[in-house]
């Protein structure tokens, strides 16, 4: 905990970007150490990931080490001019930890023990697991802290496990202590005088275990934190034992993007610098779409500092139920999007593709048929190109726009029985990112308790969750001149997921100026009525879908911008707009059509004065990000397409890109936007 | 078992209709209680449910008992002219019983307990969960009894466990060991020759747990009636204990429709008057037909007294996936179907929106916006016109026409390995209710034991399994003179669910005069030559779907109605009709479309001598109900729609009702059916 | 296993062909006995199987022997003539086994146990469960070794069951150890270095268990041929009891046909003859084509001798969702697919129909509504018709072409985590299938390891797991003059399941002349151009849809047939061709349309020099095959189908066929093909 928290800039390991992948030698004859060397050199990477399976590899039975093989690894890998990330292997533990402890092995809500034979087989509250994973940490911090080739530490692997079991049990109740000291408090949080649920004791208390009906949303949401905070320890764990060998390399783990088991913004905290997995889904036109905003997540949850690309595929995967291979030119085209949203480097998993095991399917930089292959050489052109744009390496991320996230809220807006399971956090996150996408205007994610003040605009798309002093600030944000979009559903619940009393959204009523009595869940559309504010002409055919609201304006400057046109609730509000001291806030009482999101978005993006990169919005396929001085221009589709841009991107207004093609481009300082 | 049955107008709570509400004051600071009351008072609110998930409340830790509180919300209540209906609280157990008590928990067909943090975690046929919830009643029975806002017991909620645990299997022997004496009964009964399933000592006789491939039909049948009889009993259990204190407020306990785990016909019959929760799904058109058909049951189960709607909504539930709100006008329009069928109240699940817990999105009297709402408002309107309607209460119901429903055939009828999954039983049972539903014709929903005399028609469909005693009944009834219809795949099994040997339908082929060889589900549409007997035109483009039968007339005076016109079936019967004695026996080959099952369910209503109220068919959405000296005209749907009505209900012979709008029109003492 | 194998044509049992059913009479009163002899004369049953399910009638209490009524059973048959296939009881233990050894009951792969109170509740690996069927098996076999009515035994039923508990785990590990001697081949053989699953002692070995993730392919292979190595022991254990008291009649068990639970090579090696479970889904117009294939797989499984069709339905079965029944004819069409095919008797799962138990829903040779019915009317003329084939018996299989088929194959290439779910190996089995089938040509399903001298033509379709000697003999044999077309994933794998590093597919690259670096699986289909070898003209509108592969050719004579037009592969090959040494071989990289395949197949055929018999294909519903000098035409279909035969079947040329017809024509001296 006394580690010193690193700047990312001067800890990010090596200069210029990082180019590396996964490798792990132990599958592999060490007589062909030396070739994989000389590919990667080949490659152009600078930096791979040793050892985050390799557990069983280094201690074979209990207390038994064998480093041998992994220092030679290591020498070679330095001899060669590859820096290492190092990992921890503390995600997979080896067989004989769950032959001897069981106790370390997880359980599911309905009591099954999950076994050894995969990975991941680690219960998070055991202490035998969370000593052996200890010791086997110090021993390799003490070996290689000081190993020429180390170039930082990368702590397990993509945390996220869940137990059930009664050790779990134990460490909920802690943790449940911890924050609420008294079993009147934790009653009272969860509203356990709800079906009689009271606990008399502290004893009594379990994780959320299979039950004959409905579980209880407070326990529910507790046990997600819980859960949450255990993994975050597990990093904390071995790193403060790291730092204890080594204060000097930096200290991280792969996240995993919108994965819904923990909570970044606690992570990421703990960090000295945000790395993550992102796989793009080639099967799936938008993934690319999901891709951006998970970067953007990511420079959100580091603070606008640059943040590692630390897995991807060069090309299929093996985990999906069918695996498409990318076309040519797109694994370019996706390692250009995390670099221009802020990555500082890119890596693959894996640099060898594996004949045997659970992944021997999944794509490499060296595939099975070898490196006389499009794989490889698509990669080594990448490897190449990012070398060129090594100056990128360190330039932060200036955006002016937020989109306000929060795994608790995530968690409590998708809790069993709620008004419709067809409204999603996600898809609600992506519908508002895509406007904003498709004029070129970047965003951070960020959490709501995050300081407000370098925005102009904040969308709370569907914040099912927010607490008091988070709805406090957002109203001194747009009293001191901040533009704020609320989505439908949003503020319904406080910290514990209790539902405000009273008209909703209940902490943002007074500055949306506006308020409602009852969710609408729709069983047909509804059509909408928008007179588009910039264009004064009326949308055409838009409708609400899945969800509406029965709202009232209450302020005395508030105005509807969007009507329902049928039913209930026809010519009641659909959308509206209210001036707020120096700010103004919109909100949006149903779920809304692109078209309408884009109007919607694209107005608040002008009222709060952000210049807009590409006003005629992108064609479909193609993204423009700017970093720093430079604009990547990437076409993640299969047909040639002209973008048209503003001149003062350069002397081209029109820039032609073949299909996964790339262009970036060196522009003028009088920048766009800023 | 010796409390006295009183008979339900007398013991029914007050005078006039009910309108009530679950109340659950331990939700909600004390201060709030006063005006609550003052609300109930402004809703017409006259009865509420009290205590129903009080037991944490009330015995916090084991032995330690808290009554003050609700000693002052009952004297709250008195005070404020509310009277109470107070429950047993032993539908959800508190946390400390599964901790000290793990026996007490559920466990499901595959061995995994089932928790607490929900509610319903007890296992009924635990000695321990027994001992205590007898402990809590007597202990509030002794306390209340006396009460003055006392009106009536409510005991447990939604009585529906099941358990396949060891103490489980020890009551199933016990019960089977009564229903069979001797093991080689038993393995008779069984068929346990079958599969080498013989038992050689009752120890070895275990609940239908998860196996290899498909269980027994036998065991599994028994065990539903074993379950559904250990939930009688824990009903008899504490209405005897109530008993013990107090001889004068009627007891019964919240059913829950066409609930499969419970046969509701034992059930009823140990109640001292029928209550029932039905709650209207807003986002399917035809949910009120099956509440239609749910309250024509009600009256079946009460043997034509009045009932009580124990549970609704005002608007939206929580369960749901998708949980539509009511629309303006539908609260009203389902109470009132309630009413118009034999309900001598309504009551709402519940009087105040919790803000927390597994019900939380689930609409209220008092929803989380106040009293200042939309759905107060249409509450307090209803309980006014509730008053208005008083005179109605105590009024029983009069029909002519009776369906037959079992709980046990039901079971049998959808045990695995069946010739076809998508013949239902319920969808059967709908199907043939609708043509009287769509005529104004109410009907009673009755076990095929009960005496039939009162009835000038009844109908069968899908009647799987008939004991003989029923069969023999049947043939009596339809010789004295009765009408009935038999669909598809009836007679099919005895009561111990042994298929009859021969031609089926067994035990009623000879009064039908036609038997057959063979079920055939169809893999395609079959076309139907159906002409009307009572317009001489045939049926357009009519179709059995996915079920017909191998027939052949047997009776010298059988005739046939409509006949396959393509396929193996082709020329062959799948209507026909048959006089027997003074009446008339119908079969049905075939799932039928619903023009033809309207043409011949109204085709046996004529015969039958049953007035039609509404011979040209009700619209759709409309619903058209006698109670009484009362037509209650009811729109469930959301347009403006014209009923016509003949001259004798009153001078105006054209209703129009707006959308989601009730008329209840007084009638002359010239009745049009009765 | 010192039994002698004898000669199936010997050891069949009975002269002409078998006409039997399943008889149950311990499920029917001994008076009603004596009727089901005589009903068996009446349909022409001479064989039936008795004592599949009797062991707790045998053995009601352990060490408890009940003979008597066997006894009796037995000798009534005898005297009606009938001859009996006695079946050793072992496939469904009595209550008594799994209440008394617990151990002896199967338990999954999340722990949860399957208990009695259905069938096969029998864990393979438990001593306890092997001993008392051990003991069942040598008390039977003692006592009716010498019984006259005595035909054949039948051991156990439909062998398949797995289980995951500690017992199993032992005897899995016993397994390994006599596989792989040391722990390092073993980690070896799995790739354990992946994922950290390295073992450092046998007892940490599991079965694989529910785990977090994706699971290891070594070791879930290896379970699967475990498990089918402990049932083939089980069987094997039978029989050598069996043996000791009889070595006269011959021993079988029932296979079902594409069970993918145990290698059918395996135990098809250890029966005296092969016998097999068949049902046609009559809800499925296809159905009759897997049958068809399934046949022919018994073929291949028996070594081109007679096999004996054991079960079968007369009508419906019950264990599908929708139970479509038999249309009139299909009973006895269905029936000479099954002799056409090679089998030399057919037998029907059930002779009476049960009342009770789990199949009381299936059809039987004497339906409930007894035998005047339809079903038994066809039933006993398809036993007369039988009569007259009787010189058919022992007429062995005379095929020309191979389909290679391995069970370990299907288990690896469905492993979890693959490129494509969506590529199914049942799929591409059947579809290359079809063409031949169309054609009336027929087949032999043969292991890889099969001397493939005597066919002309081997199919590989998806045939993804190859050892090095299989392919070896697959050059020589094609080198050798022989025809192969390998279908797309072929070849992947070797035997323990690793991938063949370089390009694919490794072992047959050579030969095939064509190698490729990347599986691309297809997210919309791509357009194929195919020109038909014989007819010069180009395929229309064909597209390769889910799979295709990223081809190169390499051989010098190598020919692209088929190439795709348009996408990433646009112009590259999708079908070659390449001759080598006396013979040719065809690669196929994507997954080919039905007429595609046809032109494919059937010019592989013609290069193969085999003659048509259907040269323009065979109507939609029409099974053409030969066996003998007989030739059998089969409707499966509901209108009426003309077959335009070449003039050497007969003077005549155009057989018609009612719906659901059969003709059996004697053919001229001068076979077809032979």
């Amino acid at each position: 905990m006394n580690r010193q928290q690193l700047g990312l800039a001067s800890s990010m390991p090596g200069e210029g970007l990082i180019f590396g992948a996964d490798y792990n030698p132990e599958q592999w004859p060490k007589a062909s150490w030396p070739t994989d060397v000389a590919l990667m050199k080949e490659a152009g990477i600078n930096l791979v990931t040793v050892g985050v399976f390799s557990w069983a590899q280094l201690e074979p039975e209990e207390g038994q080490w064998n480093f041998a093989w992994l220092d030679e690894v290591l020498d070679l890998l330095h001899a060669g001019g590859i820096r290492v990330s190092l990992a921890t292997p503390t995600a997979s533990p080896p067989p004989w930890l769950g032959k001897l402890y069981p106790q370390t092995l997880p359980t599911d809500a309905s009591g099954h023990t999950l076994w050894y034979g995969s990975r991941n087989q680690f219960n998070p509250s055991s202490p035998k697991y969370r000593a052996a994973a200890a010791t086997i940490t110090a021993k390799i911090a003490e070996r290689y802290a000081q190993h020429p080739a180390l170039a930082m530490w990368h702590v397990g692997n993509e945390l996220g496990q869940i137990s059930f079991d009664d050790e779990s049990a134990c460490a909920f109740r802690e943790w449940l202590m911890g924050k609420y000291v008294t079993l009147e408090r934790l009653n009272d949080a969860w509203g356990t005088t709800f079906w009689s649920q009271q606990y008399s004791t502290w004893e009594e208390i379990l994780p959320p275990r299979s039950a004959p009906y409905i579980g209880n949303p407070g326990q529910e949401l507790d046990f997600k934190r819980f859960t949450s905070d255990q993994l975050v320890s597990l990093f904390q764990a071995e790193r403060d034992i790291i730092t204890r060998y080594d204060t000097t390399h930096p200290i991280t783990t792969n996240m995993m993007g919108f994965f819904s088991g923990l909570d970044y913004n606690s992570l990421a905290r703990e960090t000295d610098f945000v790395a993550n997995d992102w796989y793009t889904d080639p099967g799936d036109p938008q993934s690319w779409q999901l891709g951006a905003l998970t970067h953007d997540l990511c420079r959100g949850l580091s603070g606008g500092k640059p943040w590692l690309l630390m897995e991807s595929a060069t090309s299929a995967v093996n985990w999906r139920g069918h695996n498409v291979a990318k076309e040519p030119g797109a694994l370019q085209v996706d390692a250009l999007s995390a670099v221009a949203r802020g990555a500082d480097g890119v890596c693959f998993f894996q640099f060898r593709q594996s004949s045997f095991g659970a992944e021997r399917f999944h794509s490499a930089v060296v595939p099975l048929a070898g490196s006389k292959s499009r794989v490889f050489r698509e990669a080594a052109a990448l490897g190449a190109y990012m070398a060129q744009l090594g100056a990128l390496a360190g330039t932060p991320s200036q955006t002016r726009i937020a989109i306000l996230f929060d795994w608790s809220s995530w968690w409590a807006a998708e809790s069993a029985a709620r008004p419709s399971e067809k409204l999603q956090v996600m898809e609600q996150l992506l519908a508002y990112y895509r406007p904003l996408l498709r004029h070129g205007l970047s965003v951070e994610v960020v959490h709501p308790d995050t300081d407000l003040d370098r925005f102009d605009l904040v969308l709370l798309p569907n914040l099912f969750l927010l607490g008091k002093p988070a709805a406090t600030a957002l109203k001194r944000y747009v009293s001191n001149g901040g533009h704020m979009v609320v989505g439908p559903f949003s503020a319904v619940a406080n910290e514990e997921a209790k539902l405000a009393t009273g008209r909703f959204p209940g902490a943002l009523a007074e500055v949306l100026g506006v308020s409602g009595e009852e969710w609408l869940p729709l069983d047909k559309p509804v059509p909408l009525v928008f007179t588009s504010p910039s264009t004064g002409t009326q949308l055409q055919d838009i409708h609400a879908s899945i969800w509406s609201e029965d709202l009232e304006l209450h302020g005395p400057n508030t105005r509807t911008l969007a009507y329902f046109g049928a039913g209930r609730l026809a010519g009641k509000p659909a959308i509206t707009a209210n001036p707020w001291g120096a700010g103004e806030a919109w909100y949006v009482g149903a779920d809304l059509p692109a078209e309408a999101l884009e109007t919607l978005v694209m107005s608040a993006v002008a009222a709060a004065g952000i210049q807009v990169p590409v006003p005629l919005g992108l064609p479909d396929d193609i993204e423009a990000v700017e970093r720093g001085d430079q604009l990547f221009l990437l076409n993640h589709g299969p047909t040639l397409s002209s973008v048209e841009l503003p001149g003062t991107f350069g002397t081209s207004t029109t820039i032609t890109l073949p299909p996964y093609g790339a262009k970036v481009l060196s522009q003028k300082k009088n920048r766009v936007y800023s």
